[in-house]
């Protein structure tokens, strides 16, 4: 049998056919426009899916379901988005209609960080663990928690916003509304936010910094690479930065491990593109200074995810499993 | 059938037997004395079990096992305390020792925390309840997460330390280590803490509080009772204590709510005397200030836990459940 995996973005609807082993054998994409409204969205979807099976030279008698991972909550029981943010869904039945367009096919939705995590259990980095929690550090921070193989999201499905988890009181303004949550710090834009005013500090202090240069004098040109490429070159700076970035990565970091404990973390999203540059001196920070454990104790496993932008789709597919 | 739990804590052995309906029909107590070690310990729990079946003319053959809430980290499927921080207690196999002792009887071990939650969860506050969290304000901040009927304690069974999530980065020292955990500011310790350093910025600035005469000018003779006694009498720098307080207490618990949404979040401990004085502003600024739910989505609810001192007994009695 196969399956269609459909990751839906702001942008992007991203569709694919996966097989038995979790592996995508074919794929594409259409651009979401959510100010067409949800119906017109859901057509592409179904539409999209019946000509990747075309080309693919599938039945869609052969497939054993749809999954989508979409924005927001996800009431997984009864197909039905309560609230997204920037897809115009509200308690919208997502999985009914996806279902009707392609002839009655059972039709899985899951929130994106949850399907995202239970991708990396069942087919990713994660897939031997019975507890795995997976962090997503792009524009937000997000969170995704699979409990012996199912995504635990909460009574109400909202749950598993881990970015949202205070590790500063009255630090950061976070966009949700609270201050100091861990995303206002961890997330991309956090690094951007930490690197700008770090850029500021060395303006004020005459501190010389070579990120200077590499944006112009423009703090609008700051990337979440800028910190990380200037301390590859031995800005001291950038390597500050940088720590001060891992820091508050480590802190909430050892927070999910004291409450979960799960055998494996895994971290998505660009900024774990910096590989050991980012992931040695976080090991230390959250084994030797933020983790309860005593000695002997097993301890968790903080790594790289690896599915990387095929996790939604893959996620998506693996949502009936 | 009858069930007999052991409830360990570092001053004493509280031991009750435990009916179908999850009532404590006979218990009693002796002291734990721990410098003893642990197999002394052990054979108190055993005589003063049998004792108390004896007064209540119940025989071993009617018990189906007793279960024990212990301090420390405790592996519930091996039966084995890893570690306690009070208890003599080393990779020590607690329940295979007690059951030798007690014709060989099953015997469940968990952690005291994660026991008291299972209480709540299975004849308590939370009994209707997919998705529990219980937090007891002690000396520490204990958590407990009780998941479709089950502990949650990760794979290690260290999990649930939910006093040792940093909310406070940099902020006031813990006794694990870190710096700024819920359990330094929430705790009953915390709000000590909290008092005496208000205290202390009163007698600074000149202002007049009538905790002072409480105290009678003695700041070791805070206690978790004087900002909230103090307030009542219409002190405001006490009402600024309180308020400090449930800020960190409102934090901490909107954290566990953005994680977790279970239907319930328990709270037991000393300070939950206070009651209203307690709940009301700590639901308002947990609701209106700390969650992320949107409107419309069901709330956890944040309640009183219902089973006080009998938690620990009751806990372990049902851990077979």
């Amino acid at each position: 049998m196969y399956y269609i995996g459909v990751d839906l973005g702001g942008t992007n609807i991203a569709v694919g056919i996966v097989d038995e082993d979790n592996r995508i054998i074919k794929k594409g994409k259409t651009p979401t426009a959510p100010e067409r409204g949800a119906d017109a969205i859901v057509a592409d979807m179904a539409a999209l899916s019946k000509s990747l099976l075309a080309d693919a030279e599938i039945p869609l008698s052969e497939v054993a379901w749809a999954g989508v991972a979409t924005p927001g909550t996800a009431d997984s029981d009864r197909g039905v988005v309560v609230y997204a943010n920037n897809i115009p869904f509200l308690d919208y039945p997502l999985a009914a209609n996806l279902s009707a367009l392609l002839d009655g096919i059972p039709v899985h939705i899951e929130n994106d960080a949850n399907a995202a995590a239970k991708a990396e259990a069942i087919a990713g980095v994660a897939k031997n663990a019975k507890y795995s929690v997976m962090i997503t550090l792009g524009t937000g921070l997000g969170g995704g928690i699979v409990l012996n193989g199912e995504v635990y999201s909460g009574f109400n499905f909202a749950g598993a916003e881990l970015g949202h988890m205070v590790i500063k009181k009255d630090g950061r303004q976070c966009s949700c509304g609270r201050r100091g949550c861990w995303e206002a710090y961890s997330s991309a834009t956090g690094l951007v936010n930490i690197t700008k005013d770090r850029i500021e500090d060395a303006r004020r202090d005459g501190r010389k910094t070579v990120m200077e240069e590499m944006i112009g004098g423009d703090l609008n040109a700051v990337s979440a690479r800028t910190a990380f490429t200037a301390m590859k070159q031995g800005d001291e700076v950038a390597a500050e930065v940088v720590d001060e970035y891992i820091d508050y990565l480590a802190c909430g970091l050892g927070n999910i491990i004291n409450i979960f404990q799960p055998e494996i973390v895994s971290i998505g999203g660009g900024v774990c593109g910096e590989g050991d540059y980012l992931l040695k001196p976080l090991r230390e920070k959250v084994f030797y200074k933020e983790t309860y454990t005593k000695e002997g104790t097993p301890q968790t496993e903080v790594v790289v995810a690896e599915l990387g932008n095929d996790a939604g789709i893959i996620g998506a597919a693996v949502l009936g499993k």
